[in-house]
């Protein structure tokens, strides 16, 4: 544990919104998960599934996090679930302050979960807590199984590793030791749930739904 | 305000090394490539089969910049082309001033190519000169169509964009519009030269391979 001097820490801008944040959830015992990856990984996809199948037993919010455009969201609209999109102009990352101002936005009373889809990228989202009840860290099988041991922080950080569209697996067209993602993943984070799917095909994607029904049944607001 | 001479741009730090390094290639009359992208999508096959493929006709430099792990340097010493690794331990871009060390410990006057493969980001490291000629945008089929208009600062600054991955196309595993991602990039970037290649296969190399040959062939510093 790190011993903080005094128990003064002065706070940056971003640490004090994401305390709110982490306050606004916490006060209202919401789910909040934070979905990381490179860009094309398929977090759309995983949560436009998600969000479709699970529509009899919980209520999703997106908070959907893109430089540019508000394709993504569309995606997310067509479910019906209620979306708030902010483009970050160029910036590599969300920030805290603005989950704050979409949190404000979404009816959050009404729901079970809320996702912040962040923009694609594997590395500078990890820096920057937004007051999230925990990390999703999402890697496509076409990006290489070396991952987990290149760009640690975020398999460091996260709860789950959705080792997705592993339907490309299948024809031999895609080079990907699971079980060396899987090692390499688990020497930076002993804790960390893996979860092989295809948000394409469907596979594997039930035992992602029990674990995020679980965690709702928990309340479970994470600190990490 | 404070009044600042006309005239008179103040430089940050980055961009005096980038003038230095830039100086440094055109003095030499080298040819230097930065090249991005996402994590995982080709950069290290795409130099290795470029390397071993043209291996006869000229010599080609590697500086590789990685969070951490010297895995992609080891694929490049593989094909026994000079390589410089820069850990960036964390930092999410390479910089110029680190080339410009790593520019000193290769042997730049025996060479005819130097490639710099950035960290697997497409969003950070097109926000950092780094003296190079030109730089190259890799997008692989697997990440989607919609990555030029989501991310679109490093196409709109590249001078080629190579379509990876292009084998995963034949069996529909995966959708792609080629014509989409082609005019979306068109769109931002009207002299962007597309090629679509599969490193893995070969397919489509050759095109490269023309244009890398023609490009050291006269001599073209770029300055964009």
């Amino acid at each position: 544990m790190k011993k903080i001097d005094m128990g003064k820490k002065i706070l940056n801008e971003n640490e004090k919104y994401a305390i709110k944040n982490s306050l606004f959830l916490a006060e209202r015992k919401k789910l909040c998960l934070n979905m990381i990856s490179s860009p094309g990984s398929g977090k759309t996809t995983i949560l436009a599934r998600t969000i479709n199948e699970l529509k009899d037993k919980i209520k999703i919010g997106v908070i959907e996090g893109d430089i540019q455009t508000d394709i993504d969201a569309e995606k997310i609209r067509a479910t019906e679930a209620p979306v708030v999109q902010i483009n970050t102009e160029g910036a590599c990352h969300l920030s805290a302050a603005q989950i704050s101002a979409a949190l404000e936005k979404l009816p959050v009373e009404n729901l079970d979960l809320i996702f912040i889809e962040n923009v694609g990228n594997l590395v500078c989202p990890s820096a920057f807590e937004l007051g999230e009840s925990g990390k999703i860290v999402v890697l496509s099988v076409a990006e290489g199984d070396d991952k987990p041991a290149k760009y640690p922080a975020i398999f460091a950080k996260s709860k789950v590793l959705l080792i997705n569209k592993v339907d490309l697996l299948d024809r031999g067209q895609v080079d990907f030791d699971i079980e060396r993602a899987k090692a390499d993943a688990r020497k930076l984070n002993k804790t960390i749930k893996i979860l092989p799917i295809s948000a394409r095909t469907g596979v594997g994607m039930t035992h992602w739904y029990d674990w995020l029904l679980k965690s709702i049944e928990k309340n479970t607001i994470y600190s990490k």
